[in-house]
């Protein structure tokens, strides 16, 4: 069948990699940037590139791979093009404000709202990989949408490397997400504010480099997808906040057996949640 | 040459498996526990177990893998089963204190404070392994040690699998470690205790699983490796509340370009800092 897919960046275009190399489907792909259109194609990323999203109409499945702003107002303006009964998947890391904005459009697609969980300290087309997907999990919050549609969905990403499909409500996801992915960026985004950051080299053993590693983020997506979650990410914030305090009043006053049962209270919750 | 292991646990272990593996010095040993001896000879991780510390005389280097209270105590009480002029480095993770109290007795050795950066979720003897080292950092706080038995120290612990051998000052050790593997403990085990945590899976490309490793910590081990650094991971800890609370009071106002501007400041540090 033929895949549409909107937007060549890091996530798009490793879709659009991945289906041309583990499947035989056709790729057709949407960008505004003609040197990214071009690239794509010389790569083999997709079988043809487009500028006017009219060939929409030929896409039995479309996955919208824009941030969450814009694809809302993607949805919005091209409405027309796409497939009547068609499968459309977005890709957005929130899913609340998404599934709201579209839920007010007469759609004329089966929408699977979608968060493939997978990504990369690099974004843009030059950081797609088509092996991005390979042992990840994707995340969908179907709504309402008809069960076929969802296993077409399910078989087409599982055939592309995901191994997890995990369906959830949109509200769900955006509490854990707030907690399994946001917290992390902001945390690890504050803790290499320390002066010692820069002299970290040949002092760890691998905690350094586990928590810095999502600092390099794109503050222009994270902002908006914090702010798009904001009543989620704050509670988790202050709920860390809070038990951080607690550590550091325990030390604060030198009281050995509050910080040791502070400690023990997290590695049993740590074995338990990883059981 | 013989080398002396005292205490045969996760690290001295380790040690010395990895040095029947990769060196052809004799291993001699020594631990409290009848078990753990019986296990470290069947196993051929030594080449002699001892209970009576006496076997030290023969050791002309001894790694003393225990806490640092109890390496402290060990030294205090043995100090004469030592053999003269030989090399003694421990293995604690804080420095200043160790240090500290060593320079109090007439030592007949020549003390190297070390601090191998390798670790595992396990701890005891049999989490150890012949490969623990491979690729680790190995940290000496020489003090005003001969640069000779310093270089014996480095061509040995790089015949195990170390490939950076770091000499700096207690002091600076302490401060570094407080940010780069104190505070991530504290972190990561306070990250753990949100009520998300139960639902954490399919929910992550990664993120989860880095932040919330070193949750699974000893906790009688960490409790005191925090309290003999107390000034220096409170500092940590306080610059890390404040610098989070940035982050929260941001989202809070709903102020898009002061939490782009956060997270921009920390993406940036993090790119110079791995340079």
């Amino acid at each position: 069948m033929k895949i549409g897919i909107v937007g060549l960046g890091l996530m798009g275009a490793s879709f659009a990699k991945a289906l041309k190399r583990y499947t035989s489907h056709t790729v057709l792909g949407l960008d505004r940037d003609p040197a990214v259109r071009e690239s794509a194609l010389h790569d083999g990323a997709v079988d043809e590139v487009h500028e006017d999203p009219a060939f929409l109409s030929q896409c039995a499945v479309t996955f919208l791979c824009l941030f969450p702003v814009q694809t809302v107002a993607f949805v919005k303006e091209n409405l027309s093009h796409f497939q009547k009964g068609s499968i459309v998947a977005d890709i957005c890391g929130i899913k609340g404000y998404v599934v709201n904005a579209l839920s007010q459009m007469e759609l004329p697609f089966i929408y699977l709202p979608s968060h493939p969980m997978a990504g990369r300290e690099v974004c843009g087309y030059h950081g797609s990989l088509e092996s991005l997907f390979v042992g990840a999990s994707y995340i969908c919050t179907p709504v309402d949408a008809p069960q076929y549609a969802v296993d077409t969905l399910e078989s087409l990403v599982r055939s592309i490397g995901f191994t997890d499909f995990v369906v959830t409500t949109p509200a769900d996801h955006d509490r854990i997400i707030a907690f399994t992915s946001q917290l992390p960026h902001v945390i690890s985004n504050a803790y290499v504010k320390s002066p010692s950051c820069s002299k970290h080299n040949g002092f760890s053993a691998g905690s350094y480099k586990d928590l810095s590693r999502v600092a390099k983020l794109n503050e222009e997506m994270w902002s908006d997808l914090f702010l798009l979650n904001r009543e989620s990410l704050l509670s988790e914030l202050d709920t860390l906040l809070q038990n951080l305090a607690q550590y550091r009043d325990a030390l604060a006053r030198e009281d050995r057996d509050a910080l040791r049962d502070l400690l023990r209270e997290g590695r049993i919750i740590k074995e338990e949640c990883d059981q």
